[in-house]
């Protein structure tokens, strides 16, 4: 690959995952902010964690898009238009609801995250250190979640 | 005014506060990654302070919906949609066209503070004291923003 | 009103929610260390943060009651015989029980604090600044803790 | 003696020093808002302490109660009823009336410290340890007090 | 009242308040270094809380005023024409008199201070609270040199 | 007793100690890492503290040894071999079983280690009080656990 | 590989490397506790280090075999028997036999991690970063080791 | 010199710099508040750090007065009659005026203080330490200052 | 490649590394002294960021040189001969100047960097890892300094 | 024993204690300034340690003389007189005889405070524990020099 | 002077020095544990940063004596014999007569002290800045306990 | 001397100090990497502080130059070319050897530092003060490293 076609790839795929994660940031406050149910403190505070690490990772990818030379994009209409996660429903979410649907987003970032992580690699392996770095603690979340399902 | 008829009012008004500061400080983050020109780094690191401020004014907002019994809003989408603040480029943005956006939209969201802060002070002074800490904050930044573009 | 009158008010109001809030410190405590059921820790931690809660504001008020003339009054004795808070039963209750009890003496509180809000406004802001402050920490833990009630 | 008739002579003397510390607690903060005179805040600030000292002590105290298999009883009503200590006035007190006050009233708990301590350390050194620990520091603070009322 | 006779209500008392408030973090250094008799280290600290006191609430006031679109002042030649506090003699002054003098010139403020909150609030409740603050805390202060007073 | 074996006495116990909470850090950080259920992250939490507990004893205990001039033995295989702590079971566990089991384990422990303290207090204080601070951790934790069980 | 193959051979290489950290853990623990000879504190000290690097590296390797969907396994018995770390004596040990054997043992564990790090790589990423984070923190440590051995 | 003139000598160059040290910092708060231009950010942190920067050595230096028997002064209305530094314009100053003019009246200071440090390291080596530290503090602020105005 | 071969190339990539990252902070606190110009302040802040991310990256470089058995050189002579960065030239240098020559050394560091993470990750990922991270912080600066310069 | 007798033997075994803890805390700094040989730095740091541990105990013994009545006794000339601890030779003493003197001299300590706990239990359990903190941390030192000497 | 008879004065002055302060620093702890009377707590605590001044100096002086090439003194008999303070008395004493005795054992060593400064500063400004950074916190501590007698 | 010329000798010793500075912070991490032996990590970290304490007096000694009004030099080719310290070879070196060494090193720098100190003096005591702070610190490393090499 040219290196302009390489560090379009490598563009895109941060781009997307910014949107992502800043998505998954506003995602994780509405939940911390209305979920209700016989868990509430302690999925209350969890969600506060995955928000913190959705803010530093988004944080982390969007400067690696300028250090490369591209301008990151992350106002609220254009990640409403193209972040793609699954839909979170408005008002008050019970404890089970918002840990299986919370759960269910960042298994669907983490998915798109690998696919991610090898295409970058074959030529920018700094940004891709960016990107394992987001996926590893995004997925730690999601074990997180996942495990208070188990029954 | 009768119970119901004032706490609607309140929501209504924390709600619409709501909207604005999680668009702000994403509007804020999106300033800080694209800022370019002379000032760079300063303006760069006061628009982090805006985020700040945006984001604790923000949970503090929707936390107070919470308590008086309604459902805080804060998804990208209702976000993009109800906000309502000026519009704010693409890419790069110069320092002195930054200052001016950023601080025009602050101005725009004080203004609709003071109406807000009246209206609410009539039924709920616990929130009112919420929007006037909210409002504080936001004036101070529209201040020094403003002052950088005194000749 | 006369200043004298005024001032009155005022002391009554501080010095009732004095009463109140030492109380709820001391039945934050019996319920932190009785509590008991399958989410203990949370609650067990969810209380403590209610009594630091509680201790601070008492703090606040009782010493703006000796600022502004008076002598506060939180002995044992007379806060056992003016608080009027619900009952709490002795010995271990279970973490359902804990939260609906310590949420409606929570709820109670916050009710009459309304009341006394408004009225201490009236000739006494800085007064009503230090009531409105209890307030909000008040009610805010009531929302957290009805939220796990939730079904 | 049996475990059983021993643990209720633990249990018994743990509780009555928790209504005594608690009481305390109460004690130490009407005394801190309401002490006048010329050593005023020197004596404001050291009360304080053995505030913060009654708080420790009876946290550790009551969730050893609770360790052994008993319920602590730390509300206000029953502390009232149970503690026994000397009655110290409503409204302010003057500064050495204050220190020969809060002296004699931890002199008092501090010489029923002592026969619980040795009674506890048969059956239980844990307990006795945490009975050791609270004495200790009340101790200290009376001999700071008293220190004060030498002429 | 329009709004423009409004904000010169608003900026003439935040800067008479904060005239008085430089004033004041002077005075507290003045009567810091200079007090001598028995109470010397205990007053010489309470003086130093006064003059953060005074500096912390100083510096919200003043930027509150640039904010609203004023020009604070606070150089030692217009402080000293126009803060208008009661005279503290140039030299080494006692204990009780440094007291006596130093209470009485907060009393002063803080009577100043209740016309401009009440005033203040009608058109400007963001500055209205920065003034309940400041009120809040030269109160206690003056609460606790007060309390030094009496016999 | 002669003092050569008073202190083969009090190494011996402090040895088997040592065993059981290597052990229990162990134990402790398997159930941590294996626990599922509906509440994960409080327990999760818990075991964490569990595991910091018996680390910092495991500490004092060991070099207690040292002090005492025998040589602390810790190594996996003899702690495998020696410290007799009831099973745990391989693989995910859910919250209620680890609960139960992890709480079973302690009591056991604390179970032996009453006997511990009145046999070393009779020849070496110091190292009686080692065991009687880790004693007092251990059943506190336990206190935690089962109060989690009670319905 | 199909991806259920290569997600066994991660899970193997992170389980064979989580026993191996946790036993140097303890065998640092136990080298920490019975070092002798002139260089005691130096190399006391370092063994603590020693122990905090692995007891890290540990939780990060079996939170992401949890992560992946595996079970860590870490009971004493299990990393007895599966470590495989080279044999360390009883008791007292001198400060350079003891260097010699750690230095030894780190070394055979970074020979391991270089092997599983290619391995890993090849299907994951994620879980390759961190058996290098915990390669690179061991084998410093190594080096540190093996420096104090040169003559 | 005889000590007591020795004495005189010192007494006077420190309170001359006290006023003067005074005075930089209400005059750094000052420009602080109302400076205005692109550098806006920047120069308004520095002027705090100025600020801080004059108290600190102002504090050092009243305390020095009193030490060797004197009694510091720094009422308003002494330091505006007497610490004779340039004029500061009321208002709202440019940047680029503001640097020019607190970089002018520190080098004003600096300049006097090198002929202090001199007179009184003859008399009194530990005053002289204090004013060298003052000075050595403004100068190295007066260089960042006027390293701005280089083009 | 064989071992010997594949380990020279390592070293000699992390050598070459490591000589211009103690160059660059050479040159960071060089320029950091000798700034001048009106942004003085927030670039001489900035440039010291640049000495301390390229003081902490030397250290892990230089010490992954000895952890894989070869010596770290970092002596002046040899920094001076052997680092190639451009030229930077004595005394004062103005703000702009400073931008640009800066930002084109990193600029050149980080294309060097490139063909180095390549070539040492074949054979050791653990020293890519210390490569990355050290161009990671490099780059991130470089584009810092390049949007100072966007008109 | 009579409780006045009791109190004489308490008494008798706090000052005896506080005399050696002080005249330790003066060796050990003696030593730390003087002590020379290829393991300085170590042994250096290691007396500090020993000071700081015998000047926490020191207070801790002397604050509870005063508590039960007494005065504590800390003179330079009647510590000199009364402590009776093994000579330490004036001037450099190299590291291996140092770690003899000293290690001895603790040696000397914690055998005189042996039958001092076991004298002070019977009749005063807080003293008893003041000697016991003080005895495990004076015999870990002790361990830690002893360790040094093993060849 | 020969600088072999220089570096005499030079450590002769030190060693003076050293004792002194080692003294005080005794005597300070005796006054702390032993003082009496109405303003008990603030002199204890004031008593303890005396203790604080004179261990943090004494440990520069000794150090430099040591970095001169001399063997610092300050074992408890020749401090006891060499430091000739003035005399202080066993046993309680009252507050006033404590603040006398160390006001004026402070004023005889700040004596000395000056001597020394001036003599020192011939042949060694390195060994002289000790001396003056330790006579600068002595001589404030004088002035703090001074204005406690004034009347 | 005329003020220029007294400016002149003050910024060389100034300047010929900053680069002895700056090749001693290379030298001292050269060594840091570099040294192996028995004594390993001890010295390992005494090189650091090294390190750290001639970074600090560097940037204090190097913003001074500019504070007087002349450039510092400090780039890497300058250093190499002008500090002319003792040779240190390539490579590792043994503990007793780098002792030696850097000792030697420092013991080079404090002897042309006395003569500097002396005729910086007579014209710039602000100037002294920091040659004064970086001997005093550079001469205990001195020392520490000198004491380990006696026998």
């Amino acid at each position: 690959m040219d290196p302009d076609a390489a560090n379009e790839v490598v563009v895109n795929d941060l781009q997307a995952t910014l949107a992502e994660l800043i998505d998954l940031s506003l995602l994780g406050k509405q939940a911390h902010w209305n979920v209700v149910g016989p868990n509430f403190r302690s999925i209350h505070l969890q969600l506060d964690e995955i928000v913190d690490t959705a803010r530093l990772s988004s944080d982390r990818v969007a400067e690696r898009i300028a250090t490369i030379g591209a301008a990151p994009e992350g106002r609220s209409g254009s990640v409403a238009a193209s972040s793609q996660l699954p839909e979170f429903p408005a008002g008050q979410v019970h404890v089970e609801e918002t840990v299986k649907r919370i759960g269910a987003t960042i298994d669907t970032m983490a998915e798109r995250m690998r696919a991610r992580i090898l295409r970058v690699g074959d030529s920018d392996p700094v940004s891709q250190d960016a990107l394992i770095e987001a996926s590893d603690a995004l997925e730690k979340q999601a074990w997180m979640l996942r495990a208070q399902l188990e029954r």
